[in-house]
């Protein structure tokens, strides 16, 4: 049996039917004791208002998400990202979060320069840190599927991404998101897991489709794809990590269009049979 | 100017509307030399026949595929895999192809287990050299986007095709096909590619769009999309490279739906001012 206590939900699973705090309410409901917060959601609810409803439910916050999207060439949105991520960083705080989850952000339409893309994320990621680190809060950076890439992450490897965890070396405040739906054809997936070590913040569940239809909506529950996750989960526990399991399931096809309770109970036996 | 005898043309890039015949043909009456044969439109047509098609429209084939698929895990079909690509790289020798296009295969339904796929895939690959030797059929050996690992090719890397092509140590009769579809993303393209040097056997273009739609057949016209396609070509020519640059539009949504003399007039366009 795995631990029950350690599995988290990210909204993003009951996106379409739950706002706030009926996801907040509902995981209780089910003994579901943390989430993965999203930030719209949060925000239609309100950030000081959502922070009470965590406390009086005793809810922890896995992670919140989505920040990042440091990737716009041009420099005033680039400052502009750059602002709304420290406000980010200050509605985790408010909440709680054990850390945000950050993205690269992919190409801008006019750009075909994914080398400077790169190089521009990794600035905007510095000059985060010390904002983070004031608010006592982690960055957790998390590589994309490349087929995100030129949407969402030019950041395409966890092998990258412990480079520039290396070249930035703030352990204390930046960290590393494993998502097994983004890296689990990576070639060199162990060796990579094993160097992330402690800098590992999360780990997020779900199962890749044999016949995926959509490259950002479709993931499946675990269990429904081709994803060995308890392999990839043993391989994160191993490295060093205690933290939760964090199911995040995007199906705009199937999930989301259920009755989320019975999503809710579904995830907690695939997380005993699958995860 | 880019040299256009250097310029040849997949038939995916007009699939629904013209038969090998008409392809071959129709690239032939606007002064393109060489194409990219695709073997159930050539089965279609006739072997044989086809071969003596080519030879009389002068045509040359610059590869031909698919071949590979070699992950079944249930032994009577990986047998049956083997066979059939036997007579696939015999087919490919009838027409005179400069090389087959081979891809691993992707995860088997009842399997998840990539590790074993990718060892089958290896061991398919090698047991198909010697007949490739005798043939006098070179293999080129595609890494595919890891948006398709589970569907099509658990070989997801070029970094990954290079150390096969190591281990197995055939440059003769093993080589690489590097297409900027699928490798633009990659954190190391520059180094694998000078790595894959003298064994790249064939260069495919055509370009990634911001709002891909499916994962295997919405890729866009060279222009249309995020790839610095002639920065890659230019590694790729630096490596030793001096064969075709050859395009290749799966495009259900768009260009198979257009007339073909259209589409095969814009690609010699866009070949001069995105390749």
């Amino acid at each position: 049996m795995l631990d029950e206590s350690k599995l988290a939900i990210h909204q993003a699973t009951t996106f379409e039917k739950w706002s706030f705090d009926e996801a907040v309410e509902g995981y209780a409901r089910h003994g579901v004791q943390a989430m993965g917060v999203w930030r719209d959601k949060l925000q239609e609810f309100g950030v000081q208002r959502g922070a009470r409803l965590l406390r009086e439910t005793g809810m922890t916050v896995s992670d919140y998400s989505p920040a990042g999207l440091l990737t716009p060439l041009e420099d005033l949105s680039f400052q502009q990202r750059l602002d709304d991520n420290r406000r980010i960083i200050d509605e985790a705080a408010e909440i709680g979060a054990q850390c945000v989850v950050l993205i690269s952000g992919g190409l801008d339409d006019d750009s075909r320069d994914i080398e400077r893309a790169r190089g521009q994320a990794k600035e905007g990621l510095a000059a985060l840190i010390p904002h983070a680190k004031a608010a006592g809060v982690a960055i957790g950076l998390e590589p994309l599927h490349p087929m995100l890439c030129a949407s969402r992450s030019v950041l395409t490897s966890l092998e990258m991404t412990n480079d520039w965890c290396d070249e930035l070396a703030d352990d204390d405040t930046l960290g590393v998101v494993i998502d097994v739906y983004h890296v689990w054809w990576e070639p060199h997936l162990a060796r990579d897991i094993a160097r992330a070590a402690c800098r590992i913040r999360a780990l997020h569940v779900c199962d890749w489709l044999q016949d995926t239809r959509d490259l950002r909506l479709d993931r499946g529950m675990m269990g429904d794809g081709v994803i060995d996750i308890p392999a990839i989960r043993r391989m994160v526990e191993a490295a060093g990590y205690t933290g939760f399991r964090e199911v995040e399931v995007f199906s705009e096809r199937d999930w989301w269009r259920r009755d989320p309770d019975e999503v809710v109970q579904i995830v907690k036996q695939r997380y005993q049979s699958f995860v």
